[in-house]
């Protein structure tokens, strides 16, 4: 960088500063280390901008003409892993533009143009994270497909279902598999809101008060792609409720993984020993020849704090800045950029390794098993010939502590045994203590009757788009 | 609570207890010191339940009106304030089905049929949360409706727009002030969102796989006005998704209060003395009789942690959860309830506030001069007449350095001087470097220029049916 | 309250305001509510205040003897429930100032002298937090208590050490106990440090720049169990340091009771089944008569989530707050009053389950047999054999892989199977693959040999004065 | 990596598996590209284990000299940044050992006995962040020395002192820059409890049972300057309290960053132009050539959240993990490193700052005059005349009320009109209502009165080891 005798500190902005930057400062403050992975959307949206600069006659054609060039050539560069971020030059913005104007001379510096820093970082953040959210939709459709195929493979299957980790009532496994599909489904829908709100164009606010400049934001926005463009520029500044939705959006998913990896764990211990994952899923121990560690499951459980961070961190930074834009609100790039890259590689790992995954059809048939777990079902059975449920929930509650005392099962008991807690039992009531009566008879909506699932699994794989 | 040798724990669920509930972990366990607020969303989904029940054939007319009409009792008292809710019966579906069924005998017993307390609490929370949804809206639109008064009022008043806290550009005070209308104007539709979502019926999954008894889930949804049914029994008894988006709009309504909070402290300071909010809205100090403090923002800054924190509780306490209900998810209700409370009250208040607020109008025209607020229209005026951006700026940083040297403004320069920067300066350069020639110069969509701001301003009192 | 026609406010700030305050606001920034619990410390701090003044000549030995008995008659009505706290009066300062003057006349009008709620309330917060960190102590000592006994009750008895919730190496129960008592340790530690920064006088800062009546801190201090004062008045009035420390240690506690939670929840289930809290101590289901759930961990693991908010919200409340005393600052004692109450009522009902939980002895030894728990030990008893421990370990590993495909265990083969992975390996090898044989090799300090276990119990039953 | 056919994992964990870990995997789990940074301390710790090792007869003296050489070798070409990292063999110990191995040959497969990752890595964290507790230390007292340098060179200098950002009482700058030094004080020491509680030694825990080899755990505890050893295996290997309380401690550190940023913000302001910040640590507008902005001080108030969000990241992720060690403690280091590498950065960059910041005394000096700021010294002049204070402040509150009607100081009121308010003013009453008058008069300890300022400011000079 050659030292301008006006302008010692050599930066775009420098032209009243008296002193060069120190050193220290550019350290602290360049965003050009995180930042350079916006370069694609820096691009595309100056691309845009010069086009409606030349629309506009506020550049010539030729202008426009070189600046795309320049830009193209630019993008390219990137792409191979070329071109030499400048940390001095601050960010993806300078870095660029900087470079344009060396190249192309003085169209280069007419690119800047009405517009600042303050609205081309917002329009970059909101075409990356556009994209992003559809790349998550994605990953989610796929993590979605992954537990389709499961509870296709395993229709039928019978398995304890849990309340307090205590076994409750039985289930079908694929039941319990698209109780997931559910939850993802719910991060989608609340994703596609998030985007709407994304995909409103900020460019045109500039510094923070808009422009004299005869620009034309509604060309800009359609050319890019957004729905719309925002209403006011001291708001659109100073905005980030785009980018903290994106961070809840994100955080709701990773919560929703990591209750399933706290369930894989749970399934690969030796005392549930309900699934085995691939060896090519899971690691070793240094010390412990015989350890094979549900690790995958483990990380995306702990990598959940990390995205909460993440969240908490932006909320913090923006609590109590007045308007407009205030340098603090550079903090939102690598929170968003780490919650983002954790969450979709949690969710890749997390389709991969469903697919290798296999349940232990015969543990989970065993665990129903033992555990009173057909309990509910009898005191159904007492409801449906008219006694009050409150009445049939003590009786069965009773037969319970008193097979306890046995060390038996509802269904070990003898008829007579049972008619002594209650006279309106008679023979049919060991059709609903098998595991089977149980589960099948579950037919309300949504329940875990197996022509409920059989349905659900149905909708969902339609919905996905699996042949089946 | 009369003793029961059957069923020491004396509890709707003690059927198989030996032992009584210790007294600490009654204490420990209770929840209707906080869910009592449930009562009428509880009621209201139990009727339904109730009409559903006796459509099915599960119960009989006569049990149903018997049951509606001693829950409408027992509402009439709670609302009195005269019904006394029982700690050792734990929360508000026990304390109202225990009276219930003291008062009408077995009728009583048969409401909690085909459902568990799983999906009932689920049930009130969401229809608490629908109400809440829309209380929050009102006061949302009443918020901008008072942000949109003082713009009126103030149409034309200019003050220097801050980036970084430093005077950047001139701006109109209803631009400013508008900004705040478009942030709460999102809250809202994030809030619309949100309740879609909320508003999904789950009742019926009971404890987590649904029920063999011959329910109608789809009537109790319309006639409860829901949308539609949760599709998977084990994820609705384990979901909380609908709270947590709840605390996350609830947050960014803060935040927002957050930052106009901050903007009334400063403008309430001797420093930039730009508002004067009434003494009724103001406190005084304990020690030094002169003061008179802004509080209420105050305080409305400091609450923005509370909900924050009530955002990461509830995060934390779901991480890792396995399916479907466990204990933890109880911790949901006092943290949205806090959070619900807090957010709703900064808002009442800051509408009144608000309209309790004056604008020192000359104050702010005052601050406009002296920092070279014009800078950036001098700069586009070389743009007009082609010079690069770039150079522009260049170029306007050194006059901005030259007036700091001398200790004068822009518009004190003359010709000549201004001239010895660019020959491209003209005698028409004094029109842009004033301050209302900047402001009205600024006509880009959503930009501060006057025309602009009442374009935004009267579409704004449109939306919310304000007449003018 | 009479209305004071010099004085509309009615207030004890309200010399100079010519309104009255809203009533909204007084239910806004009214903080009586939650700081009357604060009564027993203001009141403590106002006598010392008095003595002080009186030495120092400030009030006479007529006035102060009139503040004393009036407060001390003043607090024994808030004891027996009988005082009547006034939100128009704010806060617990204003609500005893008030009644005291009603009372005792000028002498009343004379207490605040030389200082400001800005220091009282400091001083309030300090000395309450003082007495907390003792009772927390108290609480963790006895929580330790439990632990050890349990450890003396089953000492010798082995289960299975787990790591990534695999079974890894057998383990005491006992080591596995006293592993809490560690912890629990570090808090004490940690909490010591913090009560000592607690313990430093803040009275005399005033408003926050101390005062020109001729005060004397040092002897306050001395009075009130003080080891130092503050040294700069603007740092003290502001400075919350003592109570965020606070939220830290409350966060550590909780902490590592959620994993203790989280075990007991496990070891509760039909899988583990390695423990069985007392009835007394459980809860049931609402629909599913069998069950018994293990609510009390649940509810603690929850409560986590609201402790962490709470440090959450307060250091997000101090953030950006420019000195001195901000209303901000308001926000802290409700965020220190949930996390205490939730940690304390954690701590107390965790001892006394405890007390009541009993452990499945052969279940746990069941457990430590199969899953290759001694792997380990047979490659140190190779490494003694001067193997390089890398080599043993895959030595071992090739072993494990041998037996899974023979559906054996280690102890299972011959010494001809063994010999044929290692020369090395001679009979004496049998004695290291027992599970007793491998818990008492491992003497190494702090290890899990039943020699140093029995070394460590009896340390700690000295350190916390219990008689063996 | 050459294949193994009996070790298809490739891993030094590998012989029991039966396939390579998937790409996927080796990416997600992999933490070479952070934990590199503990090389230095990894292999400081696997030489006192060498030692030990041999002095214990568990390798030969050639053995750990072969081993103390390699590993020499091996920190020097790290150092040098010749060293090649390979994710596949996922951590910084797995790295530095394998390739001990490959050099050395049998002596390094020796290397690993009697340890496990489990207790080397958190060796490792503990000998880092002792390291870093000392660098942070050393930071905050440069710190304070800066703070201390502005108090000397400035001291006399009055300004307002503000509360609720409303001017109060004039104050000595000196004496609000002492403040800090009372802050960041108050870490240095909470930081040293944390270096306690750091600076104890866990190796030897093993897996997290101990082991059965004779390994000597005190030697190695003194060779590396520990003060202890950690009592409990199991505890040791599933401990992060101190990586918690650590990042605890760079929260409060940030936090008083925060607030000193928001300060310099203010005081940067047109409104406040308090100080002057050299132009080589400020930055300006790309859009607006006249600003000059303190995004130094915004953005280590920005960075205040990332700090918070990595304490509440590793909160989230321990919560709930049963005993011992779970692979989410990994996520535990980039969340230290990060905020670590954050509050070093924030506290060198604000001690360069505080060198190069000019503070404008004659608008300091201009500000404490208006807004009434030696109320509170009327009102104690009162109190020495024997008027209760109570009395005395709604006196001056009227006289304050007065004075802005007729739009004028208490100073310019003639005696009649302050003797109409009280009889009991005189003459000497002007001495107390002069600014210098005021902040002289506040004499009490920890008072702004100038000679407890230089006090302080001495003390402080000494302790800071400054040659005055």
């Amino acid at each position: 960088m050659s030292v301008d005798s006006t302008n010692p500190a050599g930066k775009m902005w420098g032209g009243r500063f008296s002193e060069a930057t120190a050193a220290s400062v550019e350290a602290f403050s360049a965003s050009i280390q995180y930042d350079a992975r916006l370069y694609h959307h820096d691009i595309m949206g100056s691309k845009a901008h010069a086009r409606m600069l030349a629309r506009q006659g506020l550049i010539t054609e030729a202008e426009r003409d070189a600046i795309l060039q320049g830009l193209t050539e630019i993008e390219a560069e990137i792409d191979r892993g070329e071109f030499v971020f400048r940390p001095e030059l601050e960010d993806i913005h300078m870095n660029i533009e900087k470079v344009l104007t060396e190249r192309i001379g003085p169209a280069g510096a007419k690119l800047h143009t009405a517009r600042s820093r303050n609205d081309q970082v917002n329009l970059d953040f909101r075409l990356y994270l556009r994209d992003e959210a559809d790349a998550l939709d994605a990953l989610l459709c796929e993590t979605q497909r992954a537990f389709a195929r499961l509870a296709r493979k395993y229709l039928g299957v019978v398995m304890p279902g849990y309340t307090h980790l205590q076994r409750a009532q039985p289930v079908l496994l694929s039941h319990h598999l698209l109780a997931y599909v559910e939850m993802f489904g719910r991060d989608r829908d609340r994703l596609a809101g998030c985007r709407q709100r994304i995909n409103i164009m900020p460019l045109g606010a500039a510094a923070m008060a808009g422009t004299g400049l005869p620009i034309d934001r509604e060309s800009v926005a359609a050319e890019l792609g957004f729905t719309a463009i925002t209403a006011n520029s001291m708001d659109t500044t100073g905005d980030r409720d785009f980018a903290l939705e994106m961070l809840f959006c994100l955080n709701l998913i990773q919560l929703h993984l990591s209750r399933l990896s706290e369930e894989l764990v749970l399934w690969s211990s030796k005392e549930f020993e309900f699934v085995q994952i691939g060896d090519r899923y899971c690691t070793g121990s240094s010390i412990m020849p015989q350890k094979k560690n549900p690790d995958i499951p483990e990380l995306i459980r702990g990598k959940t704090g990390r995205v909460t961070g993440a969240l908490m961190a932006l909320l913090m930074t923006v609590k109590g800045l007045p308007l407009t834009y205030n340098r603090d609100l550079q903090e939102d790039k690598e929170q968003v950029f780490d919650a983002l890259d954790t969450v979709k590689a949690s969710l890749a790992i997390t389709a991969e390794l469903l697919d290798h995954t296999a349940f232990n059809v015969e543990r989970l048939r065993a665990a129903t098993s033992g555990g009173f777990m057909t309990a509910t079902d009898l005191a159904d059975y007492l409801v449906r010939r008219n006694m009050p449920f409150r009445e049939a929930h003590g009786v069965v509650g009773r037969v319970v502590a008193f097979c306890q005392e046995r060390n038996c099962e509802l269904v070990d008991l003898t008829l007579a045994e049972l008619q002594s807690f209650s006279a309106l039992i008679e023979t049919d009531v060991y059709g609903v203590l098998s595991v089977e009566g149980s589960v099948n008879s579950r037919v309300s909506a949504g329940g875990t009757g197996r022509a409920r699932v059989e349905e659900a699994l149905s909708r969902v794989e339609q919905l996905l788009g699996m042949t089946i």
